[in-house]
């Protein structure tokens, strides 16, 4: 096949990655394809591996970051983590690994793993340099060559600011100002040496080696806010303006794109006009949302706050959440803060396609076998089944323990004839 | 002082009670006297403890629901229940005990505690009584009595349906049909015995008995769904319309009325509309919720469903949420599975708050001490600052094992001069 898989969708060309897709979607081949065109979905490739399509009328996907730090380095856990996120149904991962044998470590978890892997190349970049002041842009090139030719399927690059933005943010008076580290490293050098954003400098080349790979560009949101005080701004809204048209050149180039935003920390009732702005001015490209958070107060139980914030994302219109761990602000999650995490972007992304496509037939199938007390067939059926079987046996009692022998669901049996 | 704290409001007299609840919301007296007189609001009282204010205008106020069952029974199990549900910050309680030495265990818990105690005071009857069939209308009107004589704050009964009502029920076209306890157990009872709700029948009664003792009256929501598949129905309507008579009937006995409404499993996109619709029709009372689950199929995390559902529900208007755990459908909740229940319902109250009232002054703070990385300030201002410091110390590294060397805000902080 020649072209990228946009280039053959823009063609009218059928594509199997498509064809698969829409037939994990339930949706038409063709709708898709016309989707995919347009840019408002995009189909993530794996060698070998079930593409995944994120965008307009498919389910709601979700993203769990692992990888190490320089604090924390365990190659072995990090594919634990893998392993647990994808066997929980995680959509894809993302590794953020700055400390150890960086490289190692993305080999293994594209081993351990059978779903698409996204990294963030200027993480590398920084410590493989030493600092950040001497990462070289060639180096920066270099680093995003070697992933998508390893086979990593998106990368992300925090292009959507320049020098004139880091401005305006210092005078916008937030609390928090810029906590993305993708967008603080890329400030930071771009302050260090006195030059624009560098993937802005170096967008075209950028765009020709995923072009070449056919994996899938993803445009940070280095100026998404830190807390729930800081609101749309002027930075945030450039950083929309230049992203829309970033997208618009990568999608020239024959790259798909995946448009990061409204994500962070966000005022609750803001968040469904927030996804509606961000679609609206970007053409409606699948969208990709970390948390959001909306509050900053549940520091060891952020997934939690972050399954409200991304259920009201996705029910406005957001395509791909970013999971949340409980030891978000704290610490690098441990595998089993991975699974919780995992767990509760899934909730999130239900609740989402609950909320934009109507009422699911898992909940119905849930709520028939629980009315008929079909333990073994809820937890088949539950995001977490073997979880909700632990609860379910903790006390060592034949059937449930709420209510031992006063079940509301067998007296509601014993007179429903009567009712 | 003379007459209930209803009738002192009405009249026009200043109360201690709503001062105090006045000072800790931030609201003014004379407005809360109002407020409760027209029964938008209520003060729940216990002897020699802080008054908790529940309605319009207040802060979102949460329950922790314990109480052993036939098939777990361990009375200093459920004590450390209920002082971990008050440290974590749960407004009120409700003993829910069916197992073992009842009276005691409430007795204990009461001793415990110092925040509101609620029963269901039907459950306790079917104990004594021995079966369902067995209670007899004075052994439950003697049980109200006895409860509110002990110094319980809030007594549910779930009066807000009919024999007819259960017929409609019947060919309602629910998947799941009835699934409150207490509502199964009186049903059972109505059906059992040919005769018409017991709560009813003897409403006046139970006005007495709470009037004398000044305790507030919470009517239970028997028709609540329970699955999302199961929406507003005729049996719901009806229930409302009931529920919304009795309110101002108890009102006329001078007896506070807590409405229980628009609980259980709902629809996420309806879940505002239903709360609208609870309010206007019991003429804007105090709407207490369980959950609402938004979804089916996260057993063993529900309490993070519910989160979901309880920030829209509270957003949308509701003032008091009933935790749910993570035990929910599963198995009666152990001490952790309290916390965990009780610390997303406060998130869920908290976001709700946000949305209700706009952005609260703990959230600005927190990241403030987030930004200067001021660890034990940060743990101070979160809902569980004990969890959150056991997670950022869970890797033994000094600083924060997420980012390692290269945190966005110390680097941010070296650059943001020339930002």
């Amino acid at each position: 096949m020649n072209g990228t898989l946009l280039e053959r969708a823009r063609s009218g060309a059928g594509d199997e990655a498509i064809r698969a897709v829409a037939r994990s979607e339930g949706v038409r081949p063709e709708l898709l394809r016309k989707q995919v065109a347009s840019g408002r979905a995009v189909i993530v490739q794996r060698e070998g591996k079930r593409p995944v399509g994120i965008g307009e009328g498919l389910r709601t996907k979700i993203n769990a970051n692992i990888g190490t730090s320089t604090a924390s380095i365990d190659p072995e856990e990090e594919v634990r983590k893998a392993n647990i996120a994808e066997e929980l149904g995680a959509d894809t991962i993302t590794d953020l690994s700055m400390g150890g044998p960086i490289d190692e470590i993305r080999a293994m978890i594209l081993e351990a793993t059978g779903i698409p892997l996204t990294t963030v190349p200027m993480y590398q970049a920084v410590v493989e340099a030493g600092s950040i002041k001497n990462v070289t842009v060639d180096r920066l090139i270099g680093t995003v060559r070697r992933h998508v030719r390893e086979g990593i399927s998106l990368v992300v690059v925090h292009a959507g600011f320049t020098l004139g933005m880091l401005r305006e943010l210092a005078s916008a008076g937030r609390v928090m100002g810029m906590v993305s580290r993708g967008g603080c490293f890329t400030a930071a050098w771009m302050l260090l040496h006195r030059k624009e954003n560098p993937f802005i400098s170096r967008f075209d080349d950028i765009c020709e080696i995923l072009a070449d790979n056919d994996a899938v560009l993803s445009l940070g949101n280095p100026m998404r806010s830190g807390c729930i005080h800081d609101s749309m701004d002027r930075p945030q809204e450039g950083e929309i303006a230049l992203n829309a048209a970033l997208a618009r050149r990568a999608n020239d180039h024959g790259v798909q794109v995946i448009v990061e935003g409204a994500g962070g920390h966000v005022h609750p009732a803001r968040i469904p006009e927030y996804i509606a702005h961000y679609k609206q001015k970007t053409d409606g490209r699948p969208l990709f949302v970390a948390g959001p958070l909306p509050t900053d107060i549940s520091a060891g139980y952020d997934h939690i706050a972050a399954c409200v914030g991304g259920a009201l994302a996705a029910g406005a219109g957001a395509d791909y959440l970013c999971y949340i761990t409980p030891s978000e602000h704290l610490a690098l999650p441990n595998a089993k803060q991975v699974r919780e995490g995992v767990v509760a972007c899934r909730i999130a992304a239900h609740i989402g396609d609950t909320m934009k496509y109507g009422l699911r037939e898992g909940d119905r199938m849930m709520a028939v076998q629980r009315r008929a007390r079909n333990w073994e067939e809820q937890f088949r059926l539950a995001i977490d089944g073997g979880r909700a079987r632990e609860i379910h046996r903790q006390d060592n009692t034949p059937g449930c323990s709420m209510c031992g022998n006063y079940c509301a669901l067998e007296i509601m049996e014993r007179f429903v004839h009567e009712f």
